[in-house]
């Protein structure tokens, strides 16, 4: 049975790494679509949302027959409980992903971003990307330096979100009212993106150190 | 063993009822903070949130304690990891009322959002009120009507969120860039907070009628 369960839970776990992986490359292509105006490559990132909605909702499904079947506790009703939480993020990762892409879709053939913003969105979109691979990565290894990388990275995407705001809201900026209000959206949904790979990142250092209380909700 | 874990559900199920009773004061106190610059209701509106966060981590808690002592299979099982799920829904919908009240902080004595759309964000405000009280209504008697009843009024909300761009991208709008962060950033709370309580309701409404996997990432 433990044998069964521990074969369970690495399917879990490459399903797990699986989604994240093709999260990395939704938000890949969101962001690049963002920042280039490419409403190609918007669409892209929109469709793919589908499969990973599909794949977490199967997740799910493995996760609660596992539940029935394996009636696991302690640390192992832990993971899986977990992976129900890491499952929802992704999803959500997702879905911040293909809000970046259609604020694209919406505003083509302009640019979303005004010019005096359009290198911080390229770095918040670089930083995303990074942290959603850094995410693939910590799945698969469960190296737990990538957790802190990933704060840190989170922190670089709060600063910007809040350079964002300040440059919104000064003197010498001339954007339109839909300017600002795509500005404000974009900004929120990166921001965002990367705050579930932070909550995602505090489960897995949960399950690696025991920890769970404190950060189950985090 | 079995009337244990009714009586355990039915600890579960109060407990629910409870944390969305404190979310539909909070987005009250919350929503009236905002249309009225009231920076006193807006603060406890945001102290009252770690009250939501502590419930709905016990609550957690509680549910994975369940799982690990009664071992719950087929629609007991679902009924648990719902539980799970609309905990999380509700922390996050504390969250939103949070951030509704945060911005009112903010602006401080300001108003934080212009005249011309101060009667949407009044009618947005009032729904999301409502929404809030039916769930609670719904988590006590699990009366489908009320489940239906959310999602019509979150169409509402859906629409009035819609008007606000509208407003905001028309010729009329004399904001400042800051009146346009501010109301999309507002809308976009207002907007989530309903979608959260739909999710719940369609949760609800599965585990009466047992169509779960439709509805369970909806």
């Amino acid at each position: 049975m433990r044998e069964v369960f521990q074969s369970e839970l690495a399917e879990v776990q490459s399903r797990l790494v699986e989604i994240s992986r093709l999260v990395a490359i939704s938000i890949d292509k969101a962001t690049q679509a963002f920042n280039e105006s490419d409403v190609g490559l918007a669409e892209e990132a929109i469709t793919a949302d589908e499969r990973i909605d599909e794949l977490t909702g199967e997740l799910d499904e493995l996760a609660i027959t596992i539940l029935a079947r394996q009636q696991p506790v302690a640390r192992d009703l832990r993971i899986v409980v977990s992976a129900l939480r890491i499952s929802a993020s992704l999803e959500r990762m997702g879905d911040l992903s293909t809000h970046i892409a259609q604020l694209t879709r919406y505003r083509f053939p302009d640019k979303v971003i005004p010019k005096a913003l359009r290198s911080t969105f390229a770095q918040m979109g670089a930083h995303d990307v990074s942290i959603a691979k850094m995410l693939t990565e910590l799945l698969t290894t469960e190296d737990m330096k990538l957790a802190e990388a990933i704060r840190r990275e989170d922190d670089t995407v709060d600063a910007l979100h809040v350079s964002v705001f300040d440059a919104v809201l000064g003197d010498s900026w001339k954007g339109q009212a839909a300017d600002t209000v795509d500005a404000t959206l974009a900004s929120r949904y990166h921001e965002r993106f990367a705050d579930h790979a932070v909550s995602i990142a505090k489960k897995v250092q949960y399950l690696g150190t025991g920890a769970w209380h404190e950060d189950i909700n985090a």
